[in-house]
């Protein structure tokens, strides 16, 4: 880490700033060589953390790069830990590439994807689950996402996992005491504590647990199917969920609809609509695709939204759609009501079983604020819809919180077995890793390495 | 201007930062009402331009919004000249949404585009040449166009035409007093005087008018055009000058290739190949997008390279070509001269006259390296290579110029031939305010809010 570190940090396109930044300690030495102020001139000379005016100068050509507002702070009270200079240039392409340039031609050396916050969790300031936030807050499509992965910034998770490490821990001590001094009333008395405390542990892990399906939509959105044979309403459907959630980014101005346009809100939960397109442009996503990719794409779906048109009868290709949701998480809407009805009701429902039925008519509205509701209770499964602060929203900690709920189930089954302590303490030690890999305690160099290269670089 | 303006002044898109700036004298106040710092609490107890760290709150809902870095600078010394407080926040779409969202809501108003620089406008930090260049800056493809826009932004338009403005209130203030105090002997030297410095006048604006060419190129880049019959080595050309002369992005590292990719860069020459795509795609332009729509992409290249394939003889589709070329900026590239020479070449110089004809092979790299030479060549026509400081670059300020050279050419005329004073004030005054709407001493609102709407938001 001896290496001083630059990277662009913002976003490459036509915007009024753009941020050059460097971590390490020659960030103030190779700043002041390329620092030229108005008022202060060197920027040595300015107060740590003050914004400097000036201009970024190539002084072996003796040439303007920008004009700028430069920062040093010195660490440990940086995002790093370490002296970090921030140069705010103008936006677009070339400024920020050009400033880049030359701190790396002054001994900057690039930083690769994810360093800066490496760097902060190599330092301490934060664990591994906080500095994996980081990146979810960047890439977070709704408020609930983006406030789920804040909350876990702010340590709620690391809190959590400490929790249970430290009853973990006192566990293992007192499995150690009791090896090395042996008593059998005391070991009792062990065995009876080690149940109790390894019974909380497993409880606080279940929950957690509990919250990783909600935590995985939040962070990749609900993936959603609309199916229906041709003009049963499925597009007007889409356009009725659009205009009343509108696609995130839609709302900030001076950027453009496609990026993400495919995702709607529904109340902070993010329904990424699969094959849009395919919907519009072709009243007929079975027919337009196939049979089989039509089956591929609802089985990926978390969600199938199946349209039926009640002013027409029950045809062969409704009977298809009923199939390849069967098995299928999936609310089926009667559309078309306002019109006069020829469907068979009861013999539908029987052919649906268990899955919610709503009568909507995208003409009137009818409908619409059900199903939203209908998706809402879907997703929250009867909790109340305010968080507990922690969410699990990433697959890699959901893996491990598996590996340590596997381990200290065993591990009371072991107890409550009476199995002699040094084969308890295994089992708590699993435990205990496990989680450790969650906050970073116990993490790999080849894991570090595979998280933060999933970073954007600049941060 | 009582208002207070908020605005993303970032692009949108995952990135580690994202900035958020108010300007306004409610800067402070609202700043303070969203922050709360961890060790100075109060935005208010910072000092001036010192970079707090801490977090954006929602008071009402006792929420926080995000954790951020923040600065208040105290005008005048800003980019507004008006109080203003940045917000850096994490990037990506919802935070600086949010955080813009809460200033609106707690009085602030959305900037319209360009309206930071609008206001450092108003407030007599630029001249309207200089604010004009904050987004040519934004906006620029090479090292060189970005060059030209930083030098416009430093003052070096706002110089010269304040000079030529200073020789015409000289010259306006002359003719006043010889007006006022008629005296034969006197008139008789102000006409020689007023005779030498309106060609001096004339001249300047006619050194600025020469480099409206360069400049547009600079700004817009060189539409270029490669035409020739399928397999002459269209696509080999086109991959030469991109592998030599990387498109301007994709050396930024963390960016992708396909926002500008039909940039290529000769030399601090952005070369705009037109149609890339068809190109790349068919090996023939004309067949694939028709006669009319060949003639009418070649009517709009400031250059056409043609290349001809010497190994077999000249068709009836290269006679096609060369005829689209008569009146056009052409380069002829006799290729594949490394098999067995099949072209009447005397007879092709003849058909082409005066365009340069080159000698390549895109096998082995023979002539890739004068075609370069060559399109620079054509682009200094002869000057040396070092730019004067000045180069106008907008068409509005060349449309300006115009105006001001035909004022200054009439008034000439009118002063050698012993036009009465009065007559002679008028195309002088005219000349004056046609420069004087270049660095916006004279400008209209209606051109202003042209202007600065073609900003983008944030800056």
């Amino acid at each position: 880490m001896a290496d001083t570190i630059a990277a662009i940090s913002t976003a490459i396109g036509e915007a009024g700033i753009g941020i050059v930044r460097m971590s390490g300690k020659e960030s103030l030495n190779i700043g002041s060589k390329v620092f030229k102020g108005n008022k202060i001139e060197n920027l040595k000379d300015g107060r740590n953390r003050e914004l400097l005016y000036g201009h970024i100068i190539d002084k072996s050509k003796d040439q303007i790069i920008d004009e700028v507002l430069i920062v040093y702070m010195k660490g440990p009270y940086t995002y790093t830990r370490e002296d970090m200079v921030e140069i705010y240039c103008h936006g677009g392409i070339i400024s920020v590439k050009k400033v880049l340039e030359l701190l790396l031609n002054e001994g900057a050396k690039l930083a690769e994807p994810g360093e800066f916050t490496k760097r902060a969790f190599l330092n301490g300031r934060l664990d591994l689950s906080q500095a994996e936030a980081v990146i979810d807050i960047i890439r977070s499509k709704t408020d609930k996402s983006f406030q789920v992965s804040l909350d876990q910034l702010e340590g709620s998770l690391s809190k959590s996992i400490k929790e249970i490490r430290n009853i973990l821990l006192e566990m293992i001590a007192h499995v150690e005491v009791s090896i090395d001094f042996p008593d059998e009333d005391i070991e009792e008395v062990a065995y009876e504590d080690l149940e109790n405390s390894g019974r909380i542990v497993m409880e606080k892990i279940e929950a957690l647990l509990n919250t990783a399906e909600r935590g995985k939509i939040l962070r990749y959105g609900l993936n959603t199917v609309i199916l229906g044979k041709p003009n049963v309403g499925k597009s007007s459907l889409l356009n009725a969920i659009l205009r009343e959630n509108r696609a995130i980014v839609t709302d900030i101005p001076g950027t453009t609809r496609d990026i993400i346009e495919e995702y709607v809100n529904i109340d902070g939960i993010p329904l990424k609509i699969i094959d849009t397109a395919g919907i519009r442009d072709t009243e007929d996503l079975v027919e337009k695709i196939g049979v089989d990719r039509a089956k591929e794409t609802v089985e990926k779906a978390d969600l199938v939204i199946v349209v039926f048109d009640v002013s027409r009868e029950l045809s062969e290709e409704d009977y298809h759609i009923i199939e390849l949701i069967q098995d299928k998480k999936a609310i089926i809407l009667l559309n078309k009501t306002d019109l006069p009805n020829k469907y068979d009701e009861k013999f539908l429902k029987e052919l649906v079983r268990d899955k919610e039925i709503i009568t909507t008519s995208m003409t009137t509205g009818l409908g619409i604020d059900i199903l939203e509701k209908s998706i809402k209770n879907m997703f929250y499964s009867g909790e109340v819809e305010i968080f507990s602060d922690t969410v699990v929203t990433n697959i890699r900690h959901k893996n491990q919180l598996e590996k340590a709920y596997k381990n200290i189930a065993d591990g009371l089954t072991a107890i409550k077995s009476y199995v002699p302590l040094d084969c308890i303490e295994v089992d708590l030690k699993n435990c205990w890793e496990n989680l450790g890999e969650i906050s970073g305690d116990t993490v790999g160099e080849d894991i570090l390495d595979k998280i933060f290269s999933e970073f954007c670089i600049g941060k």
